[in-house]
């Protein structure tokens, strides 16, 4: 099957936006075995999206466009479909009914813009989105398919996965495409690429070996194209075993489970409860364990201490290791270590302290200098890391870094 | 005038590689008055290329590619352009001389396939490329440009600025297109439109504003087009100035300022100090805060109370209050607040307890009810939120509607 893209907003041709709903798609097509043959971004204009998607019909058997669902007058993807296929406005009731017990659970009022955004093409069917108020359209012309949805990021995934897919996997007999992901922390690429040279020399042709660097991370992805699902599989699974074999605990995972997913299930495996005392990463870490679902069971919380006086007063540093060896130090990092398990009813915990700039560096300590503590009451260990002056990148770099610590520790419980 | 950018590559389609490049060129050409009409992306193939540049050709004046002029095998940007033009493939000596020179400054050896990149169509004029091997080339066809530029960003930055930029000065009497943000947080987009439904009747047709919605936040964008930008500049502003009056303490700040930035800025104007207390949110506020430079200057940290033990020893909150109220309660969060700014030296605080989801609700208490305090030690106010069962958007919600409550009591002080 053969698919083509098309993304609507006037935001997007003056890169006032970057265009991520365009990759999201064409990778998750991807996995599916689709091919995008074309992308394409128009203005929110009726006659450029009707002359995009004319040009697409012709080359394409599915077609998926964004933006301009809405309810305020710049979004006319709608009106423009229905012009093309040459369909009437419906008002439709359920769209209606659900966005009236949405407002009311809400406690707010609906407006007559809400009113109007339920109007939909007669030849639609529309496709769920519980994520927002605007349903995704689906047109099936000829036996090609017109999905139109929201261009709202978490509004265009859902309705990708709920409807989209489904729908691509009824439609295709498929050879099958199967990727198999190893997520690794702490490690460099070329490194990594180095450490399995031999492994992934003996690769067959028809299993590539792709590596996608991150800040701090590095997933390496085995893509496998073959007739026999099964037998690939197996193959693929053999060289991620002994890829893992040979990388040791640098391996965190596999596929999309992320870092902070990854130390939840070893926390709830090994029944341990963690704490974090975070200064220059300002709630990072924190933020990112508690992304995760159920994460209450074993986080009991953070002490964020940007102010000394925070360190001092809640996780008990002493003002003199303050004065003699500053915030950003081996010493002041073990004691939010010491403070925070003395404070917190926690089997393990982390304390990050650094300078994550752009500005508050000197000549012994540079923007990027950080300290990591890890550790429990009877065990800590401590490592400084040298990162550059990006203030955003060396909050995400330190963090990761942190969090594959303890990952490490709980895992040696 | 008006373009055409068209990306080349596999990467690009199957969202390996975000399209950051037709963003950059797209936001570039809009500061000099050149409107993108449409934005293209093709895979590395021939036929493809020359469907896509034929069909820009028809509708703009400035053709811009990106990509496929490097020295691998998928690269074909340049053989397709001059069949597409009747051209021949000659050698050109200067690029040869060139890339010899560097090699030899890199202490490395050339390969043929660098040998082979000298060769370009006859009639392409080529745009220096100091940032690497491949030149840009210009097609100067019936009144028509067509420029081809390496895919690596700052090869494509460096003869953008010095090979397009001045060719477009050149050829403009230029239109001005001049934009202008609004930014917005805490109302939603339908209920802003019919507050201003009457200012923005009367808009000119020169004059467009588009409706740009986001979690918790709405940018509204003016974008006017003419001769006259100091003129258009000024109506724009008296339109703006009208909408602000109209919507009140909603509208946060202006242009590419972030929430964060803003209330950032108001604590250093007014000489305030800030902290936080987290529950559900987890420590995503305190992260967006501290992703502000120099925010040390005003912020202390903050308290993330996972547990309800950290609730009752680090902000002193009642365990008869938790007991008889639950952790998810107006008086939970008012103690949370109150210990806070008793704990930590600040002028302000916000305290946020709720259910993030996408489990933990109950009939009284639902998924999505989160409640929010903000103040002072003499004046506090609460705020009960209702939202959905996604996680992710609870958090990420909760916490602007936390952040710009505190905006609005600071810049009440």
């Amino acid at each position: 099957m053969n698919a083509i893209i098309i993304t609507i907003g006037d935001e997007l041709l003056i890169g006032q936006v970057v265009d991520t709903n365009s990759a999201w798609m064409g990778n998750r097509l991807n996995e599916l075995g689709v091919s995008v043959s074309e992308r394409m971004s128009v203005s929110d204009d009726g006659d450029a999206i009707k002359e995009a998607v004319h040009r697409a019909i012709q080359k394409a058997d599915l077609i998926l466009l964004t933006g301009g669902l809405g309810p305020t007058k710049d979004d006319i993807t709608k009106v423009a479909l229905a012009e093309y296929f040459g369909a009437e406005m419906e008002f439709h009731e359920p769209t209606w009914a659900r966005i009236e017990r949405l407002f009311k659970r809400w406690g707010r009022s609906s407006t007559p813009a809400h009113r109007q955004q339920c109007y939909m093409p007669s030849n639609a069917i529309l496709l769920e989105n519980k994520m927002g108020t605007a349903p995704g359209m689906l047109f099936h012309i000829n036996g090609k398919d017109i999905i139109s949805m929201p261009g709202v990021p978490y509004e265009m995934q859902y309705i990708m996965e709920h409807g989209v897919v489904p729908l691509i996997d009824r439609k295709e007999g498929k050879t099958s495409i199967i990727h198999h992901t190893i997520r690794t922390a702490g490690e460099g690429e070329s490194r990594i690429a180095q450490a399995i040279e031999d492994i992934s020399d003996l690769l067959p042709a028809y299993i590539k070996l792709a590596f996608l660097p991150g800040l701090g991370q590095v997933r390496l992805r085995l893509s496998g194209i073959g007739e026999d699902s099964s037998a690939l599989e197996k193959e693929i699974q053999s060289f991620s075993t002994k890829i893992c074999a040979r990388l040791g605990d640098v391996v965190y995972g596999f596929g999309e489970k992320t870092l902070e997913e990854v130390l939840g299930q070893l926390c709830i495996e090994k029944n341990i409860r963690i704490a974090t005392a975070e200064s220059c990463t300002g709630g990072y870490v924190s933020h990112r364990i508690t992304s995760v679902p159920g994460s209450s069971a074993y986080y009991y919380g953070s002490i964020i201490s940007y102010d000394n006086s925070v360190k001092v007063n809640h996780l008990n540093v002493s003002p003199a290791t303050l004065k003699d060896h500053g915030a950003v130090s081996k010493e002041t990092v073990l004691e939010m270590l010491q403070g925070l398990l003395y404070t917190m009813p926690v089997d393990a915990g982390i304390s990050i302290s650094g300078i994550a700039g752009p500005d508050g560096g000197s000549l012994g300590k540079p923007v990027g200098t950080i300290w990591i503590a890890c550790g429990n009451k009877t065990e800590q260990e401590t490592l400084l890391i040298n990162l550059g002056k990006d203030r955003a990148k060396n909050i995400e770099y330190a963090g990761i870094i942190a969090m594959d610590l303890l990952r490490k520790f709980v895992m040696r419980q």
